[in-house]
């Protein structure tokens, strides 16, 4: 690195990215922090005056909650993205925004540089680093946790410390927990600590944005959800009559509403890309009951062919994702098709929320095909009961030639 | 039909089959009434006494459930076979079976015609027909509800009763349910009637055999569930001491907890091979609950890459099932590969049932693929962080090089 | 059908759909005859007053080759449409095009029906019925090869010989080929006949539009061929200096030069969607070398993963046309990701043509994806070799793991 | 590295190795020189003799030619490999047998170290790496073109032959051919030098094991292949009346059969699997031709769902393969259903062979499930044209269903 490079670092106002942020600043490097708002609960003008105060010549704090639910979560809801069929990818969908932004900003500040804070063992570094490289392919990547030299000066958490109490970075009597969290508008998710091993359940007090079933309350909450192309544009509350429009507040509606009913846990082994097994907890309710509420209408409304076609390439479209190729040609051509498939899954679902359940009870839409008079088990309905013979013998045909071979 | 042909029909008991077993009598064939037992309610004997009594010349009346159970209930979960990402296929497994049976009878009582009551609008035709030109290519199928004479003499319910009066067919004052059931150790599913309406909720009192979730315990019950190369061999109750094993034995002591604990409930709008959406409700409580351990097992087992595989073709191994080729090249070619992935998925997974919820909380396997070491966060386990830097950097190769072009 | 009904009947001006014509006018109908000109060769106006003079009220004749091209041809080969690996679909693409503008003209004319004279044996009913059914919901379509009427009049060829004289339909003194044959603008395939054996070798007398690899020139002829967005736009004659541009033009032009050098001959035997086998000869030059220089610049200018992701829906889109379903919500699904993938394969391909063989030489486009620099031996280009260490390692972590386990 | 430790090198005779042999010696290692006979055209003799002298203390000289061909290239037969449609694999398949047969000699003599020769841009890295850490989880890989020590050694061509001279290796006034080349039974490849432009045809000189399709004979050869299981076990030649039989002496009679008549040329822009694209020219011929008969055969005997799920699978099975992959649970898993899919390809088929071409002409099976009967035009084949109309108007009803919510 020349001196006075400048390097755009994501910066969360942590103690890792703290430091990371003076261990830049002492390679010579003018370092500029970015703080993105993806809808974690944080005090950002504290997080802007720590950064500044521990190094940063300049600090961008931005909103990026509404980018990050229509350009991210949205799309990935279309195509009902769920990774090894269970995990709402929700860190996953959260850092090419950020690194979308990131780069933007180094771009307008002129700088060589961005820099961040994920480990060299999970799955973050990749998804910042590809989603860097992809949209800057000339940018340079610091990535400390990667970085011989800075391996070297912090072997452990004492040597953190030192460092921060020599640089007066302050390390917060914060109620340490002890497990690795990573929350944003869509999600919290929970590694580490005694979850590491899979045989151990899980704590209640782990949990944190949901209720556990247990204590959700004991009367079920109806909700319509009315879908406009895959994507959801209202929420009403049959209970108590209370609605949410907009992107980002249905999101924060159910998760509030998922939350308070106990749904979208998941406690899981999943495969990371770097190529080991790790085990995750997730908190997810708002998208959980999306989803559940998405798939039920493409029943009514998405062709059966293209269901079948679209759900073959979906554990591809979410491995694209969790590994960090939003911004990538396979999801291009993956994303041209799953927007078509989405022309006409419009409609409502009815879905009912209890103690850890989100339902679909009742459906409907403009855009069916489902055809009552022909699936009527009393009516005709315009179709031929002996058009159901010649059918079967041609399907039939093929295996009775395959079989007579073996016979 | 040659005079006196036999034929061999699949007898369950009701109006609909007793029609058609007096009917094939008045066509001049000899009826050997086949009644198979896949763990449906039923009294066996009063079935047999009423065939004798309708015409059949014989019947021969067999417990499947074992069968049914190892060879089709255990091969689909190995897959996670799950259609259309929801229904678990209930009825479609439990259709081969029967057939399978009932053409080993026919070709022992030399009988050149099989017959089943399945409907021409329905999946049923397709699964017990397929099967029976799969297993006996030369079989000739009578399908009274293709046949165009047998159509024009049943135009409505009422000819059907006037038959039955006419020829001294008990139609019991049963309580005639609205909806069309089907059921057998495995699920019972309900259609027809209101629920031909996707938009209007199922009633409570359509389910029968899962408690709501409002009505289930209010305390957790705890299993563990130990499969062997992704058969579930022993089921334990933490709660009460309860155990159950053998195969049999095992999804019925889960269908009964399962049951009691609301789970296994379904509400779709799906895709009938035979071209038109239906609705569909039902009630899969044992398999829901296998099918929640199997999977969470196999994340700690399965390799990442034969999973991704294994999930790319399971809606063609679903469909396959669905549609009524469970004997066919393609599921003996899908199930070659599917049990070769599942001869590590041998260990326990501990699930918390309660109100509606399967939830997998801990799991452990001597064949793990999970490496605490390797997973921790704390610890290097052999682990180089560096590495990712490379890993990286030549995944991105391919990213710079394409967005480099779209400049 | 109801007398004065109007009946639009896909009239090729042969024996078959003469007879039909006939037929159909006895039944009562009016029969406009739509007579398609796909690129056979043909005496359109003696076709016309042939279809007059047998009944036809009407008769449109229409040239349908720049469509057929343009919105068929081309867009298959975008998608590298191959059946079963070796098929390019020369019939198959032709039929919906027909189809499309016999519906266009059925809605003019305000016809109800439409007819066509493909038996009920081959794959081209299908096309046919699914394109009217898929453009005109309501349409009803008459096809006389499954009408058991028709059936019933003409048990053999000499019942149509009988009819065609009482009603003074020429049968000419047609040099009966014994086979059947279909061509088009495309191809021409050769069916039935000694074909039938799939142990005999096709005749060389069979091929008709392309010379034997033996009997074509021994000198080489080079071609560049010119695509923007997976179309051909100009190809250049490196030999005679001839060129061609257009999009018939193009395919005239590579049809006649293949041909010339025996460039597209196929034997094979194939699955029909109606659950056979069958063995067809195909002659198909011009897109054969389109195929293959189109391949050959996705080479250098389509994304790996892009390639891969297409790659493994290919025989499912190949099958979609194959079967008739090219109007069809899975065949939209489908195009929309491959026209997405075309974007950037512009570029030119020299191809070798000669005895047979089509052999891409030498390629280049100003949007190749490859670089000489990084893909060089002696440069470094950028490449840093112990990225490769790093690269390795993570994707070896897996398989350690995995094999460990085994041991 | 320890003193003494002892390391097997994969060991060509060539320069590099050679260098790299002495290299390691110099390290203090122990090496023992690994050198695998897979159908190169080597003097073995010489080579144990070189690496002798060049300071190895042991030499083990292998045959490994009927394991290549009947562990790896049949199997890949079977499943068809060819990876991005063109390239048959003639690499990728010869590192997997050398580098297991490498670490058997490891674990024979205690060796905790294996090493190779290839560059850290390529593929065999990964290929040789990859099957190392898979066979043998705890292996350490010394490659010397990843390690910085030796990079900085040898920085170019000329660092090399000082190093050579000054260590007594021969150089060799070997005729230095500008391109890199990697030759066994099964294949031989050419990138590099003028190669490295795509633009750039191919000279004729370069091709070194086919003659050009111009300067094959002018007369057609004829052979007959016979199969079983998918798997070839004999030719015949009908032109000379000569026969191979016996898995190496098939593959050796079809390279020169096919190499003389000009087959198995390919000259392709292909995607390495370290990101980057590369061009690469191949001749392949025998493979060529037992692939063209090899799907002629299928075609005959496999079953069309079978075949078209295999082939969906075969983009991910080719780059498995190309990818290193071999040992792999993914690599399991696909194997075990392409193994199920051969039980029937057995039968014979009829290849002409002539100037570039591979031209199936004939093709017979016990187990074919072509029924002339059926097929045949001419005749009912218990095949009722009726049965045609049910089949349409069923797989009608969706695309109806459809395309009336679109108007």
């Amino acid at each position: 690195m020349s001196n006075k490079d400048k390097v755009v670092l994501a910066y969360s106002g942590g103690l890792d990215t703290s430091i990371i942020l003076k261990w830049l600043e002492l390679q010579g490097l003018e370092v500029i922090a970015y703080v993105a708002d993806v809808g974690q609960e944080e005090d950002f003008a504290a997080v802007r005056e720590k950064a500044l105060r521990t190094g940063a010549v300049k600090v961008c704090v931005e909103d990026l909650k509404h980018e990050f639910v229509t350009d991210y979560i949205y799309p990935a809801l279309q195509g009902n993205a769920i990774y090894e069929q269970r995990y709402l990818l929700g860190t996953s969908l959260a850092r090419p925004v950020i690194a979308k932004r990131q780069i933007e900003l180094a771009r307008r500040e002129g700088a060589a540089y961005v820099a961040h804070g994920a480990t060299g063992k999970g799955n973050d570094q990749m998804r910042f680093e590809l989603s860097y490289y992809a949209l800057a392919p000339e940018i340079r990547v610091i990535a400390p946790w990667k970085n011989p030299d800075f391996l070297n000066d912090f072997k452990g958490r004492s040597d953190m410390l030192a460092f921060a109490e020599k640089h007066g970075i302050p390390v917060g009597a914060s109620r340490k927990r002890p497990y690795s969290e990573d929350a944003n508008l869509l999600h919290i998710s929970h590694e580490a600590g005694l979850l590491e091993d899979p045989a151990t359940p899980c704590p209640e007090d782990v949990y944190s944005i949901t209720r556990s079933p247990e204590e959700a309350p004991d009367e079920a909450t109806i909700v319509t959800i009315t879908f406009e192309k895959g994507i959801p544009v209202r929420v009403q509350n049959h209970t108590d009559g209370s609605e949410a429009e907009g992107a980002v507040a249905i999101l924060r509606y159910l998760n509030e509403l998922g939350g308070r009913n106990g749904i979208g846990r998941l406690d899981m082994v999943e495969n990371r890309f770097v190529g080991m097994k790790s085990r995750g907890v997730y908190e997810t309710p708002g998208l959980q009951i999306l989803l559940e509420a998405h798939k039920d209408l493409e029943g009514l409304t998405l062709d059966r062919e293209v269901m079948q076609l679209r759900d073959s390439i979906l554990p591809r479209f979410a491995t694209t994702i969790y590994n960090g190729f939003w911004f990538s040609p396979e999801m291009e051509f993956m994303m041209a098709a799953i927007r078509r498939s989405q022309e006409h899954v419009s409609g409502t679902v009815q879905v009912k929320l209890y103690k850890g359940n989100a339902y679909p009870i009742a459906r409907s839409s403009e855009y069916a095909l489902y055809d009552e008079k022909i699936a009527s088990m009393d009516e005709e309905g315009g179709y031929d009961h002996t058009d159901a013979e010649g059918f079967i013998n041609l399907h039939a045909l093929r295996l009775k030639t395959y079989y007579r071979r073996q016979v």
